[in-house]
This record gives C-alpha cells, sequence and structure tokens, in this order.
C-alpha cells in the first residue's frame, strides 16, 4: 500500500467516526465529544497514568478553570500567552480560563508553610485547559481548542534537580514502553523571548543535559525553543509508520517561584526558594489517542479495546445462552457486547472483524448443547471450542501481557 | 455538647482546612481547589459510582464546557438561566460556559441515526459547570461557582418511563446506602415560568407519582417547585445531626426532545420522538463531599480516608523497619503515611488520632524483634501484638464492609 494510502486509513478523524470514539460539532469547535466508546479508552489512559503516578510518589490535585486576571498577570502568561487565551467576566472583574496548570499548583503549594523534609513536592492535575487556535488549524483530537493536559509540578531544592528530573525520565520510559513506542530526545534551549536572566538559563540548560549525558541517552539539542520561563527535554514517540510525535515534556523553571515567591523552611530555619520542574508525559489525552488512534489504525490491544468481544448468537434460539455468556464475562471485568440482529452469522462475524474488536464467540446449537462457546481472535481466525472459564483464562492472560 | 457547637465542630470549610482536604483562594472565589487528601476522597467517590453505573448499563461521555450561545438559545437555558451563565468571545462569536449538561448529552444523541432497539440510551457525564453565585452567598463546597453534576440523561419511548425511573430510584437508593444515609423523597410540580404545555405536564407529574405509589414509597409534593422543564423527584439525605440536603433528581423532559428535534427510528421505520429523564445522585460532588465531611466530622469510614493507616516509629532506629511495613500495605492497595519525626510516641499517636486517621501501627524494639506491629484503632485504643498479614487481613474486612 502507497504511504498515502496508509496514512489515510489510519486518520484519526475517520477511525475516530467508524469506531465511535469521538465528534466534533460546529457548536463547540476545536473542543471534541467524547463517545461512550472513546470514553473507555480514555478512561484506561487515566488509570494507567493515575497509578504509576501513585506509586512514583506523586499526589493529585485539582485546580479550578478560570482564575482572576491579576494572578496571570503575575505568572507572566498575561504578557507571554494572552493571544490565546480565553476570557469571562465575573462580577465585574475579569477572569482568564487556563491554558496552562501552573499557577494553580504553585498556588496550593503556597497554601500552607511548606519544610525542607516535605520536598520534593509532587503535585499531579488531569487539568482541562484551553487555547485559542485559529479556526482553519484545527484537526480531530490533535490539534484541538480544549484538552486535558497530564501535567505535573514538582517542587524541588538545587541538589534534587538532578534526581528527580532522573526520576521523571524513568517514569516517561515506563509508560510509553506500555504501548510498545520508541521514541526520539530533544534538549531545548532558550527562546528569543525569555524570562529571567542569562546565568540562570545557562545553570538550567546545563542540569538538564547533565543528566541525560549521565543516563547514556542520546539527544538532539534544539536551538531557541524552550519555554519563556525555561529550558525543557522534549520526547517525541515514534508511531508505526515511523512518523514522529512531541508529547512528553520536562522543564525547569526558575522563574514562577520568583514571581509567586515561593518558598521552604530550609534545615537552617530560613526560607529558601524552590525550583519548579513542570512535566507532562502524553502532554495531551485528546493528542495521545489521536496519536494511539492511528498507531494501530484503531486496532487497539486487548486491554485498550472499547469493545474486547462480540457475542454472536447463531438464531434467536440462541440469545440467552448468548446473555448467560456476556454476564459471565462481565462479571470478571471484560468489555462485552451482543450482536442480536436477526443476520447471517458470516454477516456478523465480518461486522465485528470491521469494528475491530479483538474476540469474537460463536454459539449455536453445537456450542448450547455441549455448554461451550467457539472462540474467534481477529486476524487469527477460530482458536476452536472451549468451555467459558477456559475463555476467561485466555483473556487474563492476554490482559496482563500489556 | 449544645446543637450549635456540635455544627461548629462539624463545619466542613474548618475541617476541609484542618484535614487538608480542599481550600478556597481570592484568585478564583467559589472555585474550589482540592488538595491531595480531598482528592483521594473525590476519586474514591467517582469510582464508587462510575462502577455502580457500568453495572447498571450506563454508557459514559465527555462533553466541552463552553458552546455556542446560538445552542443555548435553542435549549432555552438562555431564556430561563442567563443571569447565571458564564460568557466568553472566540473568533467574535459569543460563548456559553455550560451551566448544566443536558445540551452536550443530546446533541451525542443526535449525533447518529437511532433505533428503537438501542432504546432506553442512558448517557452519564461527570460534567463540570459553572452558575454565577452572588460573592456573598459562596460557602466552602456547599455553595460554589464551578462544580461537577454527577449527571445522567436517560433517552427513553413513553412505555419504559415508569420502568426507568423504578430503575434510577434503584441506583439512588443503593448508593446513599453506601454511606448509611436515610433519606426524604419530594415530589416538585410545574413552576410559574415553564416550558410547553399544560396537558403535558399533568402527564409528567402523573408517571413520576404513579413510581413512586407503586414503590410504596413515602413523598411529600411541593406544588410549583420542578425545573422550567419538568416535574421532578428531589432526595433529600438526613445527616448524623439530622439535617436534610437536596442530593438526587429525576426529571422528565418532554421538551428539551422537542427543541432539540430527537428522534428514533421505531419498530414501523418512522421517527418517533424520545422523552429525556435527567438525573444526578449526588447532585454535585463537590456538595455531596461537604456534607460527608460534616455527617461524619470528617472522621472518614476505612474506604474513604485519605490516609488510612499511619506507622510510628518509637525512635530512629525503627524508621527502616517502618518503611519496610509501609511498602507491604501499599502494595495491597492501602494508603499509609509515616510520622519520621523525632517526637514523643504519646504526641504521635495524639497527632494521629487528632487528623482522625482510622489505624496507627507502632513500632519499636519489641515489635521489630519479633517481625510484628502493634496495631491500633481510633477510638477504640490498642488492638495487640500482630504480624503485618494479619493486619492486612483485618484491613481487608474492614474494607469490604462498606
Amino acid at each position: 500500500m502507497a504511504m498515502n494510502e496508509e496514512i489515510e486509513k489510519r486518520n484519526h478523524r475517520k477511525l475516530g467516526q467508524e469506531l465511535e470514539l469521538f465528534t466534533s460539532m460546529e457548536e463547540a469547535p476545536g473542543m471534541p465529544f467524547f463517545l461512550p466508546k472513546g470514553m473507555i479508552i480514555r478512561n484506561e489512559l487515566e488509570a494507567l497514568w493515575k497509578n504509576k503516578h501513585q506509586k512514583a510518589g506523586y499526589q493529585e490535585i485539582r485546580t479550578p478553570i478560570m482564575m482572576k486576571q491579576e494572578m496571570w498577570e503575575q505568572s507572566g502568561h498575561w504578557d507571554h500567552y494572552h493571544e490565546n487565551m480565553y476570557f469571562s467576566n465575573v462580577d465585574n472583574g475579569q477572569y482568564a480560563i487556563k491554558p496552562m496548570n501552573c499557577p494553580g499548583a504553585v498556588l496550593i503549594f503556597n497554601s500552607k508553610r511548606r519544610s525542607y523534609r516535605e520536598l520534593p513536592i509532587r503535585l499531579t492535575e488531569l487539568g482541562l485547559v484551553h487555547r485559542h487556535e485559529l479556526s482553519g488549524s484545527l484537526n480531530g483530537l490533535l490539534r484541538v481548542r480544549s484538552f486535558t493536559q497530564d501535567d505535573a509540578h514538582l517542587f524541588v531544592m538545587e541538589d534534587q534537580i538532578e534526581s528527580e528530573i532522573n526520576n521523571v525520565l524513568d517514569l516517561i520510559d515506563d509508560v510509553y514502553s506500555e504501548f510498545g513506542f520508541e521514541y526520539k530526545i530533544e534538549l531545548s534551549t532558550c527562546p528569543e523571548k525569555y524570562m529571567g536572566s542569562a546565568e540562570i538559563w545557562e545553570k538550567a540548560e546545563h542540569a538538564l543535559e547533565s543528566v541525560l549525558k549521565k543516563k547514556g541517552l542520546t539527544y538532539q539539542i534544539n536551538p531557541g525553543d524552550g519555554a519563556f520561563y525555561g529550558p525543557k527535554i522534549d520526547f517525541h514517540i515514534l508511531d508505526s509508520l515511523g512518523r514522529s510525535w512531541q508529547c512528553g515534556t520536562v522543564q525547569l523553571d526558575f522563574q514562577m517561584p520568583e514571581k509567586f515567591d515561593c518558598h521552604y523552611i530550609g534545615e537552617d530555619n530560613k526560607p529558601h526558594r524552590p525550583i519548579i520542574i513542570h512535566r507532562a508525559i502524553y502532554g495531551s489525552i485528546e493528542r495521545f489517542m489521536a496519536i494511539l488512534i492511528e498507531h494501530f489504525a484503531g486496532d487497539f490491544p486487548f486491554w485498550l479495546a472499547p469493545v474486547q468481544v462480540k457475542i454472536l448468537p447463531i438464531s434467536d434460539s440462541h440469545f440467552s445462552y448468548a446473555k448467560e455468556a456476556k454476564l459471565q464475562l462481565e462479571s470478571v471485568g471484560y468489555r462485552v457486547e451482543i450482536d442480536d440482529r436477526t443476520e447471517k452469522i458470516g454477516l456478523k462475524i465480518r461486522e465485528a472483524e470491521l469494528q475491530k474488536i479483538p474476540y469474537a464467540i460463536i454459539v449455536g446449537d453445537k456450542e448450547v448443547e455441549r455448554a461451550s462457546v467457539a472462540l474467534r481472535k481477529r486476524k487469527e481466525g477460530n482458536l476452536g471450542n472451549m468451555n467459558i472459564s477456559e475463555v476467561i483464562y485466555r483473556f487474563s492472560e492476554e490482559r496482563d501481557k500489556r
């Protein structure tokens, strides 16, 4: 198949529609609507993410999606970003709808006295942000106006920077490997428009590069592509067509703690300034889903598939047997549908394959008689006749394979 | 203790601060910030809710938080609700930030051709809504400007109304019983400002009352307190002080399907108008949390407690043993903290009790020697010396008790 055809076949907008994952509407351009099957994938991605972050010592928070404009002036977002922000008036004051989650995390850090013993403090937020994009540039889940960042802000002491960045790189590697993704690393340095002194920028760039070198990772330097508040390491995942997509990012920030006068009480009983590490792994859940749809061409691995098995009764008389099998599989946590239309079994099989459902279970007279089912795997065909506990055993093996 | 004192002791704003559950900030009045411990409770409430809805045949969706003003004019929210709505300008068009989730669910229902075979379609959304409230009326998590409704919209045929409302009443009862809540039921009828014909209103009111009667439930009639689009049944839970709080609601809506021209293809191959049942169980997750905090006076049941056990080493030499115990408990899913300060054990026990942590584990020389721990339950005192697998067994029994 020619490359263009292959790309078109994997188009996430087309597959998103065909597989009923998400949809776009003129009532809210660039702000996707998640359909039930897309929500299943989204929930699986969030659950995986939360689980790994909890084990890695992160604490989850949730901050408002709008805050007073003055605060965004203090944070520097107003100066550097206001053309892309949405605003709303409340009680005669102007509020900005958040384009980033950072200030919320900083306000929570500042909401109590912090001791050096608490550091590093790792605050995560699956934060819904809004950024204005021109309507002509919108593209399904890839380029949107509202999305959820899988954000985290780490408040660290200077001598914790390297070990924390090291941990973040390990976590990113761990998450990407769940999907089998290879990735490229880029180190982006001071842009033209920046906050802070050249000296601090140099220190920050040095710290990031030092961790990459010690880990023996290959990386490319991207001069001038850093955030306005600090240098960053970006992660570009490679999909099954060899295309690269920027997803993860790790950014060092000496500016925000100054702007918000963050401090912790040190061992010397005096206030000290922490450093902030901003980081995301998926980048945006919406964008990451778009990449997954294209990478797998909608043919999701078993654990991510919105419907994991479709039960296909051969005729109406097998419906109640099919329902029993469905209940048994659902009771151990699998996602099951029945095709209860009065259609030929050949057609039902073909349609289940078109919907890219990993397994089909066929039940007819023979299966009812033997108290068994006929299991069929997409792309592999018949796996034979077996009882439902054998099916459950195979599924649990496949689920753990992830 | 006098009633006023008891109420003050349970004040959720005060406890929210002391137990570090949430906080309010002047940067976003009425839009609470959830701290890590509050997020644990919130996540538990959402997980319980999602689990029960999945089993009850609901499908989860997620819709944008802002949509074009024209759509809100079509839905009737503009006419009946615009004083309480927030707006933002995008590409020279006015967008409203959603005060309710209904239109999003309707747009998803309308996004494809629906057959009578699919009905009832039960769409749920944990939807973030914003409603303007005067700043003087704001009150912690109880009265806020941004909150998450545990919403659902059921698209049903006329002859499915009673059975679906019956199922919803069962689900509400099931959820409230997880917290041990008793509740009162109110049926609210046609308000002064309403949409639609008097005839349809009568039909709707009759349908709701009929289910209540058939179930033999006690209810009170609240004349004129219905929503502008239809009558409703409200659920008022009773807290430990006997105060009642309106939480759940079930509303019948013959109007919205007209406004949005919803239809499904019937068995006769012709288009028919579905009826919408709106419903929420918690009402708002924020408000429900406020009620839980006051109901339990911060003394949450084991499964909801942000920290389930605090490990208290007697001296520094027991720290590494304490850490081992923590890892073992965490590996089976419990939430554990260590008090690793160099303080007297009596003080550590007192503080763990003040933080309302259900269990404390004390480790000293004796425990290290015997490869055991000393378990202590809040309000009950010492439970004796035991090994960690005995602790895990007790915890699993307590967790299942919910």
